[in-house]
């Protein structure tokens, strides 16, 4: 399990190259193979479709089991909503011999922060809006307890063509608890050619373009603009 | 500001071991600038203790504006619990002319997630125990409603020396919530060469040494311990 981080070759790290550089077979969600292109000269490429991730762990581990080294890439870091888990459970469940790493990688969440300023210095609580793998009531509790308990939250997979009242209501209720003023960062295809960052609050927020290649910040009590950054501050004392 | 990850040199992104090549100073906490040694010869170091974060970003800001490239190193990503923060805020109270580029690292948290298996799947919060910084009635409100909301949970800061209480209070607020079988995974120095990494529960892992330079996941009620990995499942079905 390769993380390759949120796509620019820059945000990789060696030990993810050489992962890939060492596999004969390379598999992976087609978007994700064409960003490592320069990587995989002369391996067998194998693509899956966005939602077929059962059919490309199950590939990897049957081919890593035929004896060859494989690397399954995921973007950002496959720990944080990615494949990692996955592979792990089809491997106990097949009782699959192979050795399995986990190579980390820059998550969205710490390249939208970046691009952002500094919004995750303190305390914050990382959800997704999909609720094609975990019920919409659950996600929606969740969002209520941090919003009540004033953590910073990252809200990954926040809209989708098909999903769009998810996103409403979470802001309905962070607007609930937070002021309208509250700093909210978009981050969009971050890494690669479409990348567009905007900053902006949890009145506002709603008229940008958001969609399945966003990640969305949400400030807390503490969070300010301070110029074109947003920030969390962590409370020290700023002497010169 | 550059994060350079966990620690180990594998683990850093090519931006960040670019940043630091092309800088004249590189400025940071004596261990981490140790971790870099190997990128940093015939460079200007300075290093500042580990409680002297504004010292370490006024020096940078200093030698920046007079024309040098800087690079202020942290461990892990310098936007999750590091220095970016405060860079900021010190360069906008300063009117410091200076361009500041944030580059993430692989942060802790997802290091120490990829050790122990796949804890972060779903949803999660990241809490620091230190409360050197926030009141303490707030860190412990917030560990309340995540508790609560069944999220899963990574604990920075856990413990030092001097302060032992905080890990002991939070383990009893996840405990009135959670199985006491619940899995708990705990990564210390890692990416270094004194790494360990034990995987637990919520019964047992006051029982294991924790202190400054450790991580703590605790899982939630999906979390599950699986041969030797801990994995939070995100609810697709395994058809093989």
């Amino acid at each position: 399990m390769v993380g390759i981080g949120p796509g620019h070759p820059l945000d990789r790290t060696r030990r993810a190259e050489e992962a890939i550089a060492r596999s004969r077979v390379v598999i992976g969600y087609q978007r994700y193979l064409d960003l490592i292109a320069d990587l995989t000269e002369g391996k067998e490429l194998i693509a899956t479709g966005m939602t077929a991730e059962v059919e490309r762990c199950r590939i990897a581990l049957e081919r890593a089991e035929g004896g060859e080294e494989v690397a399954l890439v995921s973007s950002g870091d496959p720990g944080i909503y990615g494949m990692a888990g996955l592979a792990l459970e089809l491997a106990a469940a097949h009782k699959s011999p192979v050795p399995i790493e986990i190579i980390p990688g820059v998550s969205s969440a710490n390249a939208a922060a970046a691009r952002l300023g500094a919004p995750l210095m303190c305390d914050f609580a990382t959800i997704s809006l999909s609720d094609l793998l975990v019920p919409w009531e659950t996600i929606r509790a969740r969002i209520e307890a941090v919003a009540a308990a004033d953590l910073v939250c990252v809200l990954y997979n926040p809209r989708s063509k098909k999903r769009r009242k998810q996103l409403d209501e979470a802001a309905a209720l962070f607007r609930a608890h937070r002021s309208g003023a509250t700093p909210v960062g978009i981050g969009t295809s971050l890494g690669t050619e479409g990348e567009t960052v905007v900053l902006t609050n949890l009145d506002d927020f709603l008229n940008h373009p958001i969609g399945m290649r966003s990640i969305v910040i949400i400030g807390n009590s503490s969070s300010q603009h301070l110029g074109n950054w947003f920030i969390t501050p962590r409370g020290y004392r700023l002497s010169w």
